[in-house]
């Protein structure tokens, strides 16, 4: 048993949708969730200023005492995350890897489609992953950066945003592919117009649910779960305004969160 | 005479359109240009951050022994700039003051239109400024964050962006104003577009060029231009990315780089 709280970390507040999940999940788990709105997007930016972001955000929750750590954003998970691991001693998981299994899951002819910010196709990390546990399979990948600004703008439904989308997801025309990888957490606010665009018979897998189910085992496994029958403890921090993330942060949590967020600096 | 050189400063690469502008203005003139690239976009920030940020950038230019400094960057030149002036003791110039006097000379019946970024626009510093020249003019604003993201992906003709443009920019109609302000150094990127929208009756004013000019006549009243006769010298810095920065900045500068960008870490 492990009473100290679990840590996840993001980019910005696209995480959010995965700490909705974990909190579903597992209901009796303190939660430390840190965004990086001062500096958010890290899609669009290189590897190696990814990794020292990154490393500042982990060792602000280390400090904190979690027992583990979840990068739910999906650019650091496909970028820096053994760094991450190597740097520290509890368990790390990022959200490449129970998406990779979810999607190797649901599809039916091993023809997959990503689709994630510039950093996290750069990095060929879900064709390595899901080759390696099938090497039958086919992916085809492309990259939607630009969802990101027009989500953040609340621009998800509008008109123009239909017609990039199409553009984007026209790469995956005659692939044939029937599961299609949102690979950027940010993405499942899109899943209406991605759907409709797609056609019904691909189907979307997202790394939210499969990340915090995945969590779940792993604390069990290792026997980290939280022992103590008190209301867990959640706490949110951020690195820059955290009135506004307050409220915008709804339409990645579904609903109005736990707790105020702080500002904290590096 | 001063033969120190000048410094730009920037949040990304916008601000290469003011650079260059500076070359043309002041040829003789050597220059250090330093961008954020790895916490670009400014625009969506509180003010806070912006002027934590943008203090890093400033000291960075004071220790390499700058003049004088230009805030290319209208998001760092309306929210933090008396900040700056404080920081320090050589002559610093943003951009919205030139912008505002060309706004001014143009209007022919001071119906003056200010697009920006969400910080510049709310920051109101546009209609003061404008207002305090000309108590009689009237300014209408409006927020056009979007713009930046798409000109970064390179879509700024793709017809989605003609279409969020024409979103952007209706809250200009009936306003009959003669003269807009693209208050934002990505924008003039889409000239042509915002130009189609608008309709060749309303003047569209880019900070560019004034600021160049502005800049010169500091110089000289100052007397702080360089008097050396042997080749002005460039040196371009960024925070991340400066391959990529070499490659993309030709669409801001017009022309290839004097010299390739180098990484700086802060």
């Amino acid at each position: 048993m492990d009473n100290r709280p679990i840590g996840i970390f993001d980019s910005g507040i696209g995480g959010l949708t995965v700490f909705k999940e974990v909190l579903i999940e597992l209901p009796n788990e303190s939660i430390i969730y840190l965004g990086d709105t001062a500096r958010v997007p890290y899609g669009t930016r290189s590897k190696d200023i990814i990794k020292k972001f990154a490393l500042e955000l982990v060792e602000f929750l280390i400090k904190k005492n979690v027992k583990c750590l979840v990068a739910s954003c999906n650019t650091i998970s496909s970028t820096c995350l053994e760094a991450i691991q190597k740097h520290s001693n509890i368990p790390i998981l990022g959200v490449v890897d129970p998406a990779v299994k979810e999607a190797i899951r649901t599809s039916k002819n091993k023809r997959i489609g990503v689709i994630g910010t510039n950093a996290t196709i750069e990095s060929k990390i879900y064709e390595k992953k899901i080759k390696k546990i099938d090497p039958k399979s086919q992916v085809f990948t492309g990259s939607g950066s630009l969802f990101v600004p027009l989500i953040e703008e609340g621009l998800s439904n509008h008109s123009s945003t239909k017609k990039i989308a199409e553009d984007y997801l026209s790469r995956f025309d005659k692939t044939e592919i029937d599961t299609l990888i949102l690979a950027c957490t940010h993405f499942p606010l899109m899943t209406e117009i991605i759907q409709e665009i797609m056609g019904k018979k691909v189907k979307l897998v997202d790394s939210a649910k499969p990340t915090a189910r995945q969590l779940k085992e792993i604390l069990k496994a290792k026997k980290m779960v939280r022992g103590e029958s008190k209301k867990p403890e959640y706490e949110i921090f951020v690195t820059d305004a955290p009135d506004r993330v307050y409220k915008v942060a709804q339409r990645f949590f579904g609903n109005k969160l736990p707790v105020k967020p702080k500002k904290v600096t590096f």
